[in-house]
């Protein structure tokens, strides 16, 4: 159960980071959909490694293969399957920390379930799992977006001390592919990119944040007790390699708020759309969608890999050096745009389908 | 589904705030399991209405019932039914806004998806619901108490601006529940109250942060992709009512150290237990246990109802004033702190079942 | 998970044969289903004991309480709770058994999986159970004729070696609820009822047949690998006590037939619907039904609970004879029909639901 | 969620008839199971169609490949991927019937479904896709062989008229795999044969039944509710193309007899183990395993696929003959023996890890 997520429209990914391939099968995708396999393939090319100097140099082409469920260039209804080879593995690298635990790195709590584990660029613990997610993500996306026009934008708001102060509705988000660290503010984002190249001569890494903006959603979506909208976005984006944190709308820092200032004060705009004067709630009231922008914010720590040698123990528990080799991103915020976007959609594509029964309706039939 | 929670220790809630009853159906606790009525009890005193100045005033006795699963004094592997009647419901407090949307609570959207609604008291989006959650989650604290001496302890680390800066190895937890507001620091804790009473008098409401500690869990629960153990703990906090964000660990802070700060150095300790030097990881690697003290933070935004006018539309979009009447918190932290401890609980029983099939295990047999 | 059924409409079931109530959870009815308590306590009337005098003469009025998920007489879309109190359950007669496993019912595999039982009146094996399922269905039921015009009719065309031979196109089903065993040949029935009463006197049981036809199910039902439509038929009817097989269309006797013979010919009929001209198929092919009518059969053992001496073990391994006690149905066929219904309508229901998402459809929004 | 099978144990296939590759990702099996590829092999070795002269003469080598999810030769606890391509696809055989709806088959019901399907070879709903089922169901076969020593053996046990009389505890089952068509009695397996290939002669085709017994599973697994084990066998069972019934123990004929002369008594063996003196039961009461010898019987249609023009019509209701081509099974029972050993195999694997949280345990801690 761990490696599937969603209730209809349904994902399951596989694959290590040195395995032969990782994937994912996409099963409740709608038949009908038009498929845009270029679409889903520049998911990826944002995701990929080597694709700048600050992100890690292991050298993955990502080409995504499909294996079933698309016939004359249209969804089936049937499942789908996405494959993604491993091109570049080089778990050579690796040996030398065969029985050893890294720090902060997943080595010792998968030993601890499993009792064996592949150690292999941190086997099924890496983050090149997110591949698949992003392959499916793009899936969801663009049901999504040609049903509903709805557009999902991540962007890194904060690296480091450096932190985007401006609300998004002060960006330009056309800026964003515009430089490596995907910040909309030119300026921030150049400042962030020395940062972490300071960082990663250092043999350093640093955390961030992302921020997402998600538009157009309908008002209706969401479940309203366990699987709250925002507790399930929360859930996906915790789920996320390296993530620490998760808050939408006004978050941590509206506690300090009174209620009298918090509320958002409901009207009719002009187009006869029922909408809220201000949005701290973030475009979801008790668990459900509202019809205003959906926004949240999600914490990501330092990378644990760095190129400096560390202290840990081993499977026998003797005291040893931890040498950091490997190929390894100084930062995980440019690559983790896409990903967070890819869970974002997931996540919706789901309600969306589950949106489908609320309501007794006879005139649907 | 979205009434449940859980894959293997799984709950599923029912009722209205002016229902005839809220309850629980518990499904998948270990037979043999020793009941505790009392225990379950407490739990739902901490939470219930009218406890003290500083929360509302209705008056529920919220004592409950056994339906099923028990026999002779232990659980019998079948559901566990709980039953807790509503007796205070004053619905014709209602009345005036059956129609009317009120600000920043679940009327829109519940009337969005649903299409029609039971306004009484919020009808199912009410908070009341979560005393179906306290009382399951108590069997949960008392499986993992029994059988794993695992100890989950909540309180209110911050009320409006009012913060408790301390950590929580320099508190000491056997003051919680000496003062309304559920925080171990006597000081700080006369101080939020007092703010809560002012705020009160105002008619307005505050939010807060609520900080939860959990020792005792073994090394390898959680699962490593989708259901992390903090993903799911951070769905089941979010999908709290009025619940914003989430963090575990360093959080949202921790995005400004470097991976060789923040990185959790493994030791060996004189039991000879595998441990960790620090613990910015909050006790979860990879989404795993690792054995060290689990600790999060959560925030909860000001109550959506005040008892001042305010603009808003009814169901015809034409333009109304919504009064403030009824019977409400203040400040949501205080009965807060017991349902918080529940979701953790329910959380942990949950993954204590799903570790246990995590390996092939001759000796077992 | 054991005790819920349903993936979109979602029953949970709880309660012992002697415990305070049996009752059921319906999670995911759609909201503005018009409520008919009437129709739903009519079903359970049908299948509750004392009813005539070839079933049990335990005395239950099974009056059914709605706990929560309706207002103004309409569904909601939050939870549906109903529960039926017990009243008549006298557990005296069962402290003689113990410690005993009386042969073929569920004492000892309930004691080898959960290491103890509540063995009053068999617990949560009893077929008590089943009458929350046939209030859950009746609601299922409520939801499919109002939005489908489906009717699903089961009747006893077996019993023990009296067999109902003719087709169901040659039977008046408003015959069935006017003889007690509720088979809708009146000669046969009478012949049946004769039989049980025999059996009865004995202090015997006896087996049977239930058949059902469903009419009016759109084609496109059903989901095409492991939850065909009628592989979910199928364990649903084997989940009810007693039943020990399940055919449908052909079924065991189609094996003998060859290909060109067993094929259904498909043509328009006058109406411009698709059909087939003979239905060997039973209205379902590759596991999604096709339109034409569902047929089906269900196979029942003798009930366990004999009014004779029998040898058997106590939990101590000893010999012991176990003497029948309680009040039991000779024939469980009778009180089967309702809840035979029951579960078609629980699974059709959830397929229907289902069913809304497979296509990607611009012109629903 | 159709494409997916078991709670814990849990398989989800994909792929079609003419596409690139079938597979299945199986998540969570436990770790530390020894691997061994050539059982897995040998299982689809014995479903690989062109095996005999009386199955299907496409030619597949059904290799199979591993992508992920073994390291150092055992499983790891991550998801199993295992991958067969396609190699002997002759979609071209198939363009005649592209908008044509084949008597029978899910050509009809996969339109008024999802509005659009690959007709090439049915798609996915070909008998293609039991290969993925069988791959994982080997694996759980070995899991289930390696840990509790259990047995699955299917065996051919009627084709059309002609039906093995005998009880399996007189044959061998040692002779299974010594004719074509799996009947582990030898003249009535040349019967078989012979009639199979006249059969095939005519063009035609023919059903038959196939009987399984499953030694040494433990008392005490199966769910007591809807989830019974023998209901999930069932459903297991009816979920492999062309089934048409399921009876477990005394099944269809147990209706006839009397509780006195049905109920299985209980008795203590020279084991110290507890027995029953018949197996009426089939292993199996009220829905849990009692440590006795479980036995069914699946019915078989015959295929649809007849190499004869058949009347039928096309997407636009207009009169068509669908003429037979393609190659094709006669009858589908030689190649079922593996599928349905498969899906048992799911069932129990399931089970075995579902029963290991019955019961509050301190010992095991």
């Amino acid at each position: 159960m761990s490696n599937s997520y969603g209730h209809l429209f349904k994902i399951t990914t596989f694959g290590e980071s040195h395995g032969v391939a990782i994937g994912v099968i996409i099963d409740g995708c709608p038949a009908g959909l038009e498929w845009d396999l270029e679409f889903i393939q520049n998911a990826l090319d944002r995701r990929k490694p080597g694709q700048s100097a600050i992100v890690t140099q292991r050298k993955e082409t990502d080409l995504v293969q499909v294996l079933s469920g698309i016939f004359e260039n249209k969804t089936t209804g049937t499942p789908i399957a996405l494959l993604i080879p491993n091109e570049d593995a080089k778990s050579k690298d690796y040996a030398h920390i065969a029985t050893q635990f890294r720090p902060s790195h997943a080595d010792y709590t998968y030993f601890a379930k499993y009792g064996n584990r592949d150690y292999r660029g941190g086997g099924r613990s890496s983050a090149r799992e997110t591949a698949a997610r992003v392959a499916a993500g793009a899936v969801a996306q663009l049901f999504l977006q040609k049903k509903y026009q709805i557009n999902i934008t991540a962007y890194t708001s904060q690296v480091g001390h450096l932190k985007l102060e401006k609300n998004y509705k002060n960006l330009d988000f056309s800026f964003i592919e515009n430089t490596p660290v995907r910040c909309p503010d030119i300026e921030m984002a150049n400042k962030m990119e020395q940062f972490i190249k300071e960082i990663k001569k250092q043999g350093d890494t640093i955390g961030g944040v992302i921020s997402v903006l998600i538009t157009n959603v309908p008002a209706g979506w969401g479940e309203p007790v366990f699987d709250k909208l925002h507790a399930e976005l929360g859930k996906a984006m915790l789920s996320i390699n390296a993530a620490k944190g998760f808050e939408y709308g006004s978050g941590f820092e509206g506690v300090t708020m009174k209620g009298s200032e918090h509320n958002d004060v409901f009207y009719v705009d002009e187009n006869e759309k029922i909408s809220t004067k201000t949005n701290f709630s973030g475009g979801i009231q008790g668990g459900i969608s509202n019809g205003e922008d959906i926004y949240f914010r999600v914490a990501f720590k330092p990378v644990a890999t760095i190129i400096q040698p560390q202290e840990s123990i081993n499977e026998s528990k003797e005291k040893v050096i931890v040498e950091g080799k490997g190929r390894h991103d100084p930062c995980v915020l440019p690559r983790a745009v896409p990903i967070v976007e890819a869970m974002a959609a997931l996540v919706l594509a789901d309600f969306a389908l589950r949106s489908e029964t609320n309501r007794f309706n006879f005139e649907k039939n």
